[in-house]
């Protein structure tokens, strides 16, 4: 009798802890969907709408090397499928063994960023259609994907042919699922983390559909970055762009989506694991000593921003074949 | 009656012709599989069996650049599966923007090939496993594909990986298919085309299994080959290896499976156009001077040589994530 008391008491403790932490649950995903947004089928818009026949143009034109200076490099020697369309580089080596200043972010959900890390141009494309169209395979495809236009191959049309297969690039990850209501898409410890990273301040930045990649911020608010991250060179950032000194040190905030897939970390790749860059930003960005527990728990919740490779990512097109003469 | 006897006469006449077709057709097809094998279905050895696992390994080591000096140029930097296992350059460009100095042939069936243009060695290999012990996601593999190996992360099981992966990536086409019996696979002009290709000596070298790269031989028989193709430097060739007078301007006999889809050709990528390559070898090596419509079906037969890529080539594995220090 006394043995079935306990049982019972035990159960109706059970329940309502299970109650309270079912509350707790409920409370902390309508939280996140507050500052959360799930990924949207495709990133196109009005400006930039995603049809078939522009994104398989710019499916090949993204792979394609042969319409840069040496023909030599094209969109994927950077944003690589096999490395999560980013190039495991702390920054990247571009055209002519050009060393880039930067790390290059992933190309993954891309569209929902701001352009750049400062918010600077896109590459110079004149010469591009002399040397595409020395490829025969080209000019009906290009057809195709711009129908209202006489001469469609230019310049324009295969930076819109790439824009609109780089809209179709998301990755839709467990965070999205949870973020739709299904909260064990989230391990408990996940849960743990999204919950430090929200009432840490993390989330104050790294928020909406890209969990970042939607402003600028100083990067170094209580120190200078540089002191912690052990850079070889001060990047001064956006400040270069815009001559504004309030600029300094400013740089896009980058999306998390995929982070845990794609170290190097920070505009210049100067840190190479996730828990070292967690413990970094808390540091530099919120005067804020995380310890090992929290960010244990923080790297597990950006482990569930990692999204299935869209298979017109993983799967590379053939192109049409052609020999060019380039510059080199 | 005078019409039904017509109808009968060149009914029987047809049936005659037919016949007779249809014998010459055995013929060529038995004249052709004297000469040429049909792919097998990997090309494994007894000294490089192709096990899964290692395959599967050799698969994300060939895409891997992050083991190279800078950690941005792998495998398939020069043999892209866009362009079908080539780079699509008339020389490649490898590690720290070196030219190299000769034309990157397509890695595709490549097992069947005497390595290499002029029978040179392998790229050194020491620093890869340092590199490799940066990323923690490959020692399991490693270990998976060397079972028996207590140390098995080492630059020789590296590259015997690679060689298993290599081993799979063969390309059946239209011309196996015709050599297993089906006739019918080449269409009527690249059967032609087939049988001025054996009739002109053009068999002589590109026989076997890959249709060449079995063998090495002088390029420029009868004429030197650079007045011909405009090449921009003279290279020697096989001497250089060998130091042998004999080798001068000896080359590998390259494979022509999928030369339709790897543009520019020869050594040196001197020549952009396929028409324009069989016209000169017709007229360098066996001093024959092709009409259009005989380069035309030699073309056709060419085209037949054109396989499918194989899905563990066309899609790129996900590598372990991992930020590697290199010599950069």
């Amino acid at each position: 009798m006394e043995s079935l008391r306990v049982t019972i008491v035990t159960i109706v403790l059970f329940t309502a802890g299970s109650a309270a932490a079912a509350e707790g649950d409920a409370v902390a995903l309508k939280q996140a969907q507050e500052i959360f947004r799930p990924l949207p089928k495709d990133m196109g818009t009005a400006e930039f709408p995603v049809t078939k026949a522009r994104a398989d143009l710019g499916r090949m034109l993204f792979f394609d090397p042969r319409f840069t200076i040496d023909a030599n490099v094209s969109c994927a020697t950077c944003h690589q499928p096999a490395l999560r369309g980013s190039d495991g580089l702390p920054t990247s080596i571009g055209v002519k063994q050009r060393f880039h200043p930067r790390n290059a972010p992933t190309i993954l959900n891309a569209a929902l960023n701001i352009i750049h890390w400062r918010g600077s141009g896109q590459p110079d494309a004149k010469a591009v259609v002399d040397r595409l169209a020395q490829i025969p395979g080209y000019l009906p495809l290009f057809k195709a994907a711009f129908p209202d236009e006489a001469a469609p191959m230019t310049a324009r049309n295969t930076a819109n042919a790439i824009s609109a297969y780089e809209r179709t690039l998301v990755t839709p990850s467990p965070f999205d699922a949870y973020l739709a209501g299904d909260v064990d898409a989230l391990s408990p410890m996940a849960r743990a983390g999204l919950e430090t990273f929200i009432n840490t301040g993390c989330a104050g930045c790294h928020q909406g559909v890209g969990i970042g990649g939607g402003m600028y911020q100083k990067f170094g608010v209580v120190e200078d970055y540089w002191k912690v991250t052990g850079s070889r060179t001060v990047d001064t950032g956006r400040m270069d762009v815009t001559k504004d000194p309030a600029d300094l040190y400013v740089f896009r905030v980058p999306s998390l989506r995929n982070v845990a897939m794609t170290p190097p970390y920070f505009h210049d790749g100067s840190v190479a694991t996730l828990p070292e860059a967690v413990r970094i930003m808390a540091r530099v960005q919120l005067e804020v000593t995380l310890n090992d527990a929290e960010i244990r728990n923080i790297v597990a919740f950006l482990e569930s921003l990692t999204g299935e490779l869209p298979s017109a990512f993983a799967t590379v097109p053939a192109l049409p074949p052609g020999a060019v003469v380039s510059g080199q």
